[in-house]
């Protein structure tokens, strides 16, 4: 007896065409965008929340591991904050790290209205958040989220991420996330189309277009990170088939990158890690700049659970992140930057031609600041093609925001020959990198999204 | 001043299709197939080296070093052998593993002649070829060698791989080894097409065609596995557009793999790994299974340097490394296995159906046995597609043979819906993976390379 064999295209136009059309679509068959920033403020109210912060010692259920100070949830779950010890070619450091080796999904449900594709997205509260309360991905959860390490309640929709049922998958794909405060963290990044009725499970939930979510990426802290990289996973629209350099000459300049950026980096006990100090309400550097480790209560939220307290990274001062973008022969490209990070599994990821907090250089000789930097400080209105401000996982960091932007360069500031450690390469090429794991990094994956 | 801006395709039929032809010649602008055996036994004569098993003590430069028992080379490169201690939710254990965290150059240098390319191949003896000297890729280099570590002459040809020039890349990508005997390490796989005069630099170099290095796949230990990884990481010179899934199932099916198989490796001391004893000649397990770490003198070779000695891995037994092969609607397909290995940075990668060391299961019951090895074992001649013995690096591995086979299975045997952690897929759609680091393992792609 012989299973019936049916056969299917590779790979099709289908997919691409239909999230081409979705960004066309400018309003969905829900609430219309301008809505949304009323929405949020009320899911804001309606949640309630007070995040305080409190000294490490009113932590609930988290505390300083004897011996090696690392700082851990009782439970053994969630994360730990422990210490890294960074040794690179030009500079070595020790930094406080947070360590969560377990995988996480982050899950968007697609489905199709009046022949156009929808994208559930909830309106979530994280603490971190500078406003609480942005739009996420349909499902956003730890591993001791959904198997309930804090007891809370079932996350919704999360079955569609985990069974394997009458969807089609639009991306999946593990992606890295900040190799400066995560330990080889990596999410799931996930797009699954449903086809059958899918029940808006609370007022936290809506569908929008692609369209809408790239009119609301023009807003300041409207979608947050997770929905960010979701949205950049997913296969661009419109490929560009013309670029600079071809698709084999830019995964060998990465790969050459990738052999030469070398990083050791280990993971060491917290306790006493060079430049770095804890006083009752923080772990901070002796000279305050990039981060500090600090505590928060959450409460009165509606969340999974009543209440509760945990520890948060928070950058010392708003952070830049951004594109040089040109035109070359009427094909737009962005100059992208291999970047050594401490906490990446493999040493080094295509980021954005500038990331950087620029208060953490100001008290240094200009040679030492980031290259490009000043590109992206006073930018000519006429030259921002986009311009932003996001933030970082509220999860994990507090009120870690940083300006998004995409301003356009000219040969005089960034040559079309780029420098060493830079490339050309068109959105549709980065799109084909961000399908795989560990090519882009979170920040560059945030601006691909809004380049679609 | 504008530069002028050529632009390009991103990706052309050109290479593949130029691949393809390459394949379709039989015989070149070189020595013809039928002489290479000979040639390389007179490279064998000519080199004249001897390898003899030695013990530990007699081991020039490497010794166990103190406290960890990790046995090293005096000057700290090469490599060291450790202990690596790895849990995994079936089951956990300790074991010896090679750590080598240099990234080295295995490098093809492509040309063509009278329209057709030609690859330079080097009859190169590494000590732990059965046979000595096989047909090895232009450049096969570790950073050590390249640096000159062991004093050793200067490394023929390897400018074209490490500097920018007038060169075509057909393919660079960093490609993993054996995740059992070696500790994340990765090469940077290369093909390399040049357009000026390319000299042969000594007699241990020709030039071959695709086709004529199929045919020499065809026999035993004549391609090494240096020369096999390459060939592999190249484009498939013909690629089908229709599979039973699509190449983002596939994706989705992997991803979902990777995350759900977890093993937890950790570097330990070499000294008192659970289950391993040491004595003069050999670090073997009490029930000598797997594998043993020996040391061999290599005398009267005309390599880098006059003689040397260094350890080596010996597995016990000979290998089995197999491909279940089947046609859906007209289309080939092979059987990938998501494997978990200890020494993988990224967990699991796509092995093929079955990789094993029967011997290690004779005493065990049937249940135990490696899935699918029965396939394998007395194939009916008419099913087998492919079959020869093949041998790993001989840099690193002594005797480390394994018959290669592509057999072509039924729907009773293995059925067109793959239990758990298999799944069915085109060449094509391996030969993308393989295109990208850590999707396919060294032993798929040593399969892979004659499946073009």
């Amino acid at each position: 007896m012989t299973t019936p064999t049916v056969l299917k295209p590779r790979s099709g136009r289908a997919v691409g065409d239909r999230l081409a059309r979705s960004a066309r679509a400018g309003e969905g068959i829900g609430m219309p965008s301008e809505q949304v920033p009323a929405w949020l403020e009320a899911r804001r109210r309606a949640v309630g929340a007070q995040v305080r912060r409190i000294p490490f010692a009113e932590l609930d259920q988290w505390s300083f591991e004897p011996g090696s100070s690392n700082l851990r949830h009782h439970s053994g779950r969630f994360f730990t904050v422990e210490g890294l010890d960074v040794r690179g070619p030009q500079s070595s450091w020790q930094q406080p790290i947070i360590v969560q080796p377990e995988i996480g999904i982050l899950g968007i449900l697609a489905k199709e209205f009046d022949g156009v594709l929808h994208f559930l997205m909830q309106a979530k509260m994280e603490p971190g958040n500078p406003n609480l309360v942005q739009l996420s991905p349909t499902v956003q959860a730890t591993r001791s989220n959904y198997t309930k390490a804090h007891g809370g309640t079932n996350v919704r929709y999360l079955e569609h991420f985990l069974q394997a049922g009458p969807h089609q998958v639009i991306t999946d794909v593990l992606q890295s996330e900040h190799g400066s405060w995560f330990y080889r963290k990596r999410n799931r990044n996930l797009i699954v189309e449903v086809s059958g009725d899918v029940p808006l499970l609370g007022e936290d939930f809506g569908w929008f277009t692609l369209g809408q979510l790239k009119a609301l990426l023009q807003q300041d802290n409207v979608v947050n990170m997770d929905a960010r990289t979701v949205l950049a996973s997913a296969p661009l629209g419109v490929d560009g088939q013309q670029a600079l350099s071809s698709d084999t000459e830019v995964m060998s300049w990465f790969t050459g990158e990738r052999s030469r950026l070398t990083l050791d980096a280990h993971l060491r006990p917290l306790d006493g890690i060079e430049g770095w100090l804890r006083d009752s309400h923080s772990i901070h550097r002796g000279d305050h700049r990039f981060f500090r480790v600090v505590a928060v209560a959450v409460e009165g939220a509606g969340r999974e659970v009543a209440g509760w307290s945990q520890p948060l990274i928070e950058p010392v001062a708003p952070g830049v992140v951004g594109f040089a973008w040109r035109s070359f022969g009427g094909v737009g490209h962005v100059l992208v930057n291999a970047r050594a990070e401490g906490g990446f599994l493999d040493t080094a990821e295509l980021g954005p031609t500038v990331q950087c907090v620029p208060a953490n250089y100001t008290r240094l000789p200009a040679s030492e600041r980031p290259r490009f930097l000043d590109l992206f400080e006073n930018p000519d209105a006429g030259r921002i093609r986009y311009s932003a401000m996001h933030s970082e996982e509220g999860g994990r960091f507090l009120n870690a925001e940083s300006r998004y932007l995409i301003v356009e360069t000219d040969e005089s500031s960034t040559p079309a020959q780029a420098p060493p450690g830079y490339r050309w390469v068109t959105p549709a090429q980065l799109s084909l990198l961000a399908g795989h794991s560990r090519y882009v990094n979170v920040q560059a994956r945030s601006l691909l999204s809004v380049l679609r």
